[in-house]
């Protein structure tokens, strides 16, 4: 810290992403990106868009604005494109939360939603999962607390139906809920359609994951126009040109190739399957997950430990060091090589074990 | 404003983007793009790296971090990259200013300064610019507070010499100064060699002027280890991925054809003195510019009459509507093409008012 940064920030501590070794080439299952490249337009509309970048990107991103609302059933007024979907809960915290009202949220969720209330001075409350690792849906409701949830929630991967969704929506009508999707498209229910009934639910989805778009930085969220407009307005007052123009361009391509999305959320689903039961009959505890990874845990093994082995036969899993994860490893369902590799890594390390 | 919409923002007013019409095609000389495309190899790069979206960007961007750092002459640690040069003057509010260390700037500056201290909750004293629309470099010594400069000055175009920023910087050794360099490239004098003298300076630049790139959202911040680290500290608590794959790649790209990056420099200067010539023969003061727009005014000709009948023909220039401003218009220097158009309508324009 220089003698010149505020004290506002003397305690924060960030968010560590998924590391990035450049050592050696690893199989990659500890950032949930998908195995598959972008669709072949998204590709193309991208390189196209390379050639004029010495003009800013269109602030009001409109094609792809109007492309998003097609996909989520909403009006263009009802959506606002951000780098990443980072930038979207940020500025859901800056907007939606202040010293008079905290924000609540699990205890075991993404772990930037405290980075989050941290940076921008905001007080929170995390509400402990339940023994079985789910949301306890009734201490979510009638809050007074801006309400943030990941569904699927991560790093369990464990899905709220949208009823639940809908019940802690209502329940706190003078408080915005905010619903995470970044890993929706893997099976789990969308709870887009209650966005024309509430006025208090920000959707926020990303094509990072089912979009395989992580590099290029592209999320969204989704409310009603008021919810919308204050989110612009500290989109206009931070970063106006948030998203690039190759992104929007290759944006547009995936949302064209919606088939090649679905396929590849499809395959996920199934490697996810296989993945589930190859663990289980080794002896693995895994957490039902509606997501692209899922958190597992073996009587015989330490999580720490196996995730350091699997880095060292060059596979890349996380591994969370707090009291009710340390025993678990998240792990990304990737493509079936990249799976079966993991499988017989994980065989040599309960061999190891013995 | 919707009816959560924290209170901190209730008098916030959002940054202006130039415009950007869809209605038809506009000679663009409104928001100081470059009139040449990006250089070969980015968008070779760029297209590229399009096809591994996949994958998220890797959030200490380190080759390109590298080739920044070797063009400004400091060391990796002394560097960070952001989306566009906006998000790091963003991250210096928040840093180096809190409510106990107000900021401060020009009168007429980046209008964006404003926005940057009101969203962040900062206050900030403005200072004006002298009758000749410098700055008063005196009144920015011993001031301790944040001091933020534009270098040129927007929309003036007039640049300090390193040696007046030089007794800003020292004569300030408890606050950070801000010289923010977007326009540097066209003929005016980076202050880059003092970061290793002082500890208390941060030098922004952008790769959307003279590098061609203002759609692929690239900037940078350039000071001591330890300020880095604190603007880190911030980019890890609001989007570790700011700058997406592409942009990292026609980063790189840029800087390995910096040869094109010079000419085209050497272009705009041309360029420039050209249409500040042709305005002078037809009357107008044009205010000595070092960047890639001029502000130019005719005693003729009212800057808001003048713009408005300028976009009827198809022509898009800047009006800023203050006081000290209205009778100018900022005109980006874009190719000779487009400022024989410009200068055309302008006869127009000229001949109309008689």
């Amino acid at each position: 810290m220089s003698r010149f940064f505020s004290d506002k920030y003397a305690s924060l501590t960030p968010y560590t992403p998924g590391e990035q070794p450049k050592d050696m080439q690893y199989v990659k299952l500890n950032t949930n990106e998908s195995p598959f490249p972008p669709s072949d337009k998204a590709i193309a509309y991208a390189a196209r868009a390379a050639a004029s970048l010495q003009l800013y990107s269109d602030p009001e991103s409109r094609p792809l604005t109007e492309a998003v609302a097609t996909l989520c059933g909403v009006s263009p007024r009802e959506v606002l494109l951000t780098n990443g979907s980072d930038e979207i809960l940020n500025f859901a915290f800056m907007a939606f939360c202040d010293e008079k009202h905290p924000a609540v949220f699990p205890d075991i969720t993404y772990g930037f939603y405290k980075v989050f209330a941290e940076v921008n001075g905001i007080p929170y409350r995390t509400i402990p999962l339940r023994k079985d690792m789910t949301v306890d849906v009734d201490a979510y409701c009638e809050t007074e607390e801006t309400v943030f949830l990941a569904n699927p929630n991560a790093p369990t991967g464990i899905a709220l139906p949208v009823e639940a969704i809908e019940r802690i929506v209502r329940s706190n009508p003078n408080r915005v809920v905010v619903i995470d999707e970044a890993y929706v498209d893997f099976g789990a229910e969308s709870c887009l359609p209650l966005v024309k009934k509430y006025d208090n639910l920000l959707v926020t989805q990303t094509f990072s994951k089912s979009r395989s778009l992580a590099g290029g930085r592209l999320g969204f969220g989704v409310g009603c126009e008021a919810l919308i407009r204050d989110l612009n307005t500290l989109k206009y007052s931070t970063n106006p040109y948030n998203v690039n123009r190759m992104t929007m361009a290759a944006g547009l391509g995936v949302l064209e190739d919606e088939a090649y999305t679905r396929q590849n959320c499809r395959t996920i689903e199934h490697n996810r399957a296989w993945l589930t039961a190859a663990l289980e009959a080794r002896g693995f505890t895994v957490i039902p997950s509606k997501a692209n990874f899922i958190l597992a845990a073996h009587p015989a093994l330490d999580g720490g430990a196996t995730y350091r082995r699997l880095k060292e036969m060059g596979i890349l899993v996380r591994h969370f060091d707090t009291d009710r994860l340390s025993r678990y490893n998240r792990i990304t369902v990737g493509s079936l090589t990249q799976l079966q590799a993991l499988v017989a890594a994980i065989d040599t390390i309960l061999e190891e074990a013995v």
